[in-house]
């Protein structure tokens, strides 16, 4: 899908529909910002009662004027917002954001209101940024609008961004000053009633003033566009995003074993690392790590150099890169040899180097240029503690020069005097990120070397399997409509259509067919009662292990129809399941299942059984249809991996075999969006692929 | 102990030896920001070569000084300190700050020096902070010492603050005028040759003049006591503390289970969370958290309410708040009915409540008061959005002036504007906290909501057993010099001592013996081969299980004779151990054990056996003596505690009879400072503490 958002950010003219000269204003405020900011274009402000505003002249109405018109702007009244709509359409323009607020977000009129303005949007085959919003902002030299009504210059740069939140947003542009983040371009996305968070993430993907994607979001507008979206951008530009409402009410209940452990947050979650969006919990977090990929190179590997003037802090900076799986190692004899030449005698030349208070700019500026050109380090922390009586500002600069020079990743701290990076941000527009602490810095470049991880790995193929789907579509075909469990016999069916390994099962009407079915598997056997609405087997006393022969087998089926009449539902047996009997020990218990989110789609689950994912909830989700990296990921990730490798002298479970079931449940629920809920648990998967076995498996279909 | 620490912080006079009137220098800067500041005494500037400094009188040398002088600060050329420290002995002070530096930290002379000077210090029954250190401050009305040569000027407040580096207190009295955290008294503890953290922790803990706590460590002095002085001090003051260098070289490598899980970081952890000291990662969080504790109240329970003008801002903030174990819970209908009266009519008047951006200050400030009443409601973070076109200094204002009235803990947020909070802060002096991000409020309101559960805990009792103190005594007695395992027998008579349920235990010579042992235990049995170059009995195929009646004994150990000298190590074997055979099903497989650590003493141990030690290291560690609440934590705290509570239709475990037998080794290992390493592993738990049984057990002891 091409998405043209060209005119929303690079417009050659403006119409501001409800321009005011009223100061206070919404409408004084937003074109006050265009013309303060320096808009490289034609502005015309359109208010029926004024002839002039902010000294442009004013027109009665859009329609009025005679040049040609890319962006329309509105502010007026919600009521006189249709209308306004309408003459923009005569006008052919074909973009427009709405400000003005009142619809979807503030009742059912609302909800009508903003309908309508869909429709006649529609209808002019225009774009819609809104309503309900705060504006745009391109910062590009050609272009410098500021289409906002929020205090504060914008300050130049590589990241694009993205708000849901209009606050949020204006928070972040009054922090960026302080802060030396630089903006690219801003939407704020209001009621998203036609441009979302998709479109703009798409659409900077191919646009080379934006270097990083950033992305407060409360919803996502289409989850499914949103993965495809996002995979096509992380390989080649980071995305980071901030969702929030994460405690919001989460799926609707599910009754099996998968859908009870995905929360609320799982989609969000899931999507995130699927797409390799980078996710984060707060602004600064978000911008903290947008300016360092917008201004440093990406680490080549994970070995870090610290240089400081003082042990506090390059101690905690150490502490934080241990945490965030990065080393910190030790420097070449050669680099130690180049930096005791120039160092204080007392100085440490280990990693992290500690030149010591007395530092002067050149010793900075050397040390950090020395330790940056060290074949065992990848990035570096260049920390400035606080100053006694040097000048801050030039000793900065000498460190950012050979950070610059480098051509490696590196982040200069200089600690907690935001006046200094101010201060050096002005006098040196090339510089490296710039951070007041030093942790922080540290915590970035682990996720900046994630990222370079991410980049580098492959998405993978969707595999195909020799599934015999026309088998299962004529048994979906047969089921009656609406939403609920298939009959165990049919769940076998499915599973042995796509080649999962449901453990052999035979199911008899009586205890003579029994016996036959016990002889065809071999002794010893398990029998189970088989009915539709005996679906909890054990409750009713309807399983048996272990059973040695025919005469256990009639005595123990006797046992389990007599134990039916007590309670009186012994007209609900259809029958017996004959299964061979397996010991879990000779395998691990795992649980692979999916359960259909109505957004996301389906989602795959796999974890460790019994204990592990009842008590640990040690169990990963991932949305199909997966990749065969996506498989191995699923099965790796999990923190009790470890076991499936092989634990206290058992052999390693059959990883391959465990990876094909998961891709093969994953075809089925892609082939046929009709299953709600599916549980395969326990599937016991051993070191032998054909000793894995699913023990149980439940199904639950909706059919329309 | 009791320190007397009082002179350093409220001192009559102060003799500034080394001052200087050379701009730039230490002596120069650290005269001139105690005169700045305006201290509250008399100053006595020191120097052989100047008649006056800073316009001050000098002396040539501190004998010279006729008035009496409470405390010395020298900055002498380290060369000249111990001449200095003699001056000032014969002058009888008794408080001395050393700031230079050039001792310990910079090799084997400074040590040396370093040594002398501590022995001068306590030949003359000083006190001394330092060497190598920035100076103390004390902002107190009535002494407003700022005796460090950091640019900046303190501002007065309840927070007391020791930090073991230099550069970090000094970035920290950076950002102070910025943030609005005040500071009552602060140490830079450089060195610590004498005074340390825990002279000044329980100094500070009786100071009224120090609401709140906070340190920055590097290294514990005294292990032992930190533990004890915290303690002391945590149920009535909090104390906050980032201990650094977590990365640093472990403990020194351990044989045991226990030992081996323990890790370099495990002391500080546990020394924190026994001691009640809330631990920290960053600067900004312990003094978002400190200026918290200092300006308002703990909350009374864990329901949050969230007042905002903006929806995104509080959306993360109830995100964040239900991470923290906060709830936001439904405003009282009177409440909301309160709200309608005066907010807009498209204002949400559930929790969060949202007043929109038209809000005025009157209707913030009203809506403040009416949400900070409600009975449902303990805290509240009152968020301001960033403003439009309204007086933020005012509704702000509104707004803290409601909190202050509530007589809640109340957090007020301006968000992303850090001179709206110095304006608010310079007006009214008795403000509520405030703070630039909501999330970290709701952050900050859910640690003191769990500061507040701490300090309503019992610490408990540490309980007395009636063991056989003497026989362990009697065994260790005859024990040779070294460090080594004990003998399986002595084990398990030291076990039996202390009550601890060591599984019945035969030690047979001879196969006949054997026979005789097992059948006073009774069928089947384990049995096991016994030799003190044995230990690990199963990689020598020396362990045989279930063990049905005297012929398979006979024939077993037969075998396991002739795998010995298959392997040539026939010789090793002294006998075999005869054990009744439990099966683990019965119960679950637990770890008890204990680590020496040479500054903390013992650890305890204690986690759920098998995979969950090995792959989810699920084990927590507490430092004996262990109080019978500790005991009780230990084991509820560990993640896997619902297993000991009962799956899978299991029973729950006697925990009663747990707690009872970690206490016992508590005191075994409090009584006997001899042992360096105990595993009790598996010691199998069952919900009847009659089967309950440690299976294998092993300890090392130091003899010296």
């Amino acid at each position: 899908m091409t998405v043209e958002l060209g005119k929303f950010f690079y417009p050659k003219s403006i119409a501001v529909i409800g321009a005011s000269s009223k100061q206070g204003t919404l409408g004084y405020e937003l074109l006050g910002n265009l013309i303060k900011f320096g808009y490289n274009g034609k502005l015309f402000p359109v208010n029926p009662k004024a002839d002039a505003i902010h000294s442009i002249k004013s027109y009665k109405s859009i329609t009025e004027i005679k040049d040609e018109v890319d962006l329309a702007v509105i502010m007026l009244a919600k009521h006189l917002v249709l209308q306004a709509i309408d003459d923009c359409g005569k006008k052919k323009i074909k973009s427009v954001i709405v400000i003005t607020a009142g619809f979807k977000e503030s009742g059912e009129e609302g909800v009508k209101l903003e309908k309508d303005l869909i429709s006649k949007v529609k209808k002019y085959g225009m774009r819609l940024v809104g309503p309900n919003c705060m504006g745009i902002i391109n910062t590009k030299g050609d272009v410098m609008m500021n289409g906002t009504f929020i205090k504060g210059t914008p300050v130049a740069g590589g990241i694009g961004f993205v708000s849901q939140s209009g606050a949020l947003g204006a928070a972040v542009l009054k922090i960026i000053e302080k802060y030396d983040i630089g903006f690219s371009q801003f939407v704020s996305i209001g009621n998203k009633a036609d441009v979302d968070e998709n479109d703009l993430i798409e659409y900077w993907r191919d646009n080379p003033d934006v270097s990083v994607i950033t992305a407060y979001l409360e919803s996502f507008s289409d989850v499914r566009r949103f993965l495809e979206v996002s995979k096509s951008v992380t390989k080649s530009k980071p995305v980071i995003a901030i969702k929030a409402a994460k405690t919001s009410a989460g799926m609707k209940a599910a009754s099996s074993h998968t859908g009870a452990l995905a929360s609320a947050d799982t989609v969000a979650q899931t999507l995130f690392e699927q797409s390799g969006v980078i996710r984060v919990d707060s602004v600064e977090d978000m911008f903290n790590l947008a300016k360092a990929f917008d201004r440093a190179k990406l680490p080549s590997g994970r070995r870090l150099a610290v240089l400081t003037n003082a042990g506090g802090p390059a101690i905690l900076t150490v502490d934080e890169a241990a945490r965030c799986g990065l080393e910190v190692p030790d420097l070449s004899e050669k680099t130690k040899k180049r930096l005791r030449e120039i160092v204080l005698p007392e100085a440490s030349v280990n990693n992290p180097v500690d030149l010591l208070p007395p530092a002067t700019a050149e010793v900075y500026g050397k040390a950090a240029e020395i330790i940056l050109q060290d074949e065992n380090v990848d990035a570096g922390v260049l920390i400035l503690g606080p100053p006694l009586m040097f000048d801050t500002v030039e000793i900065t600069k000498q460190i950012c020069d050979a950070a610059n020079k480098s051509g490696k990743c590196a982040i200069v701290v200089v600690m907690s005097q935001d006046e200094i990076i101010a201060e050096v941000a002005k006098q040196m527009p090339q510089h490296p990120p710039l951070f007041n602490s030093a942790e922080k810095a540290a915590w970035v470049i682990g996720e900046m070397y994630k990222y370079k991880l991410w980049r580098e790995k492959p998405h993978g193929k969707i595999k195909t399997f020799n599934t015999n789907t026309k088998g299962v579509k004529a048994i979906l075909n047969k089921q009656k409509k609406g939403e609920y469990y298939l009959d165990f016999d049919k769940v076998c069916e499915i599973l042995n259509h796509y080649k999962l390994p449901i453990i052999e099962t035979r199911i008899s009407k009586n205890v003579q067919q029994s016996i036959y079915d016990a002889n065809k598997i071999g002794f010893p056997v398990a029998a189970k009662v088989f009915g539709r609405e005996l679906v909890h087997k054990s409750d009713v006393g309807g399983v048996a292990l272990n059973i040695q022969d025919e005469e256990e087998l009639i005595n123990t089926e006797s046992r389990i129809i007599a134990g039916l009449k007590e309670k009186g539902i012994e007209s609900k047996l259809e029958g017996f399941i004959i299964q061979p009997f397996t010991k879990i020990e000779d395998g691990v218990e795992t649980i692979l299942g999916a359960v259909k989110d109505e957004k996301a789609g389906h989602l795959l689950m796999f974890g460790l059984g019994g204990i592990f994912v009842e008590v640990f909830k040690d169990v990963k989700f991932k949305i199909a249809p997966l990749s065969d990296i996506d498989a191995r990921d699923k099965i790796t990730s999990i923190r009790s991996y470890e076991i499936l490798k092989g634990v206290r002298g058992k052999k390693a479970v059959d990883v391959e075999f465990l990876a094909e079931c998961i891709l093969k449940l994953s075809k089925l629920v892609t082939d046929f969006p009709e299953f709600t809920e599916i549980d395969l648990n326990p599937f016991v998967i051993s070191h032998n692929w054909k000793k894995s076995k699913i023990l149980d498996a439940r199904m639950k279909v909706l059919i329309r």
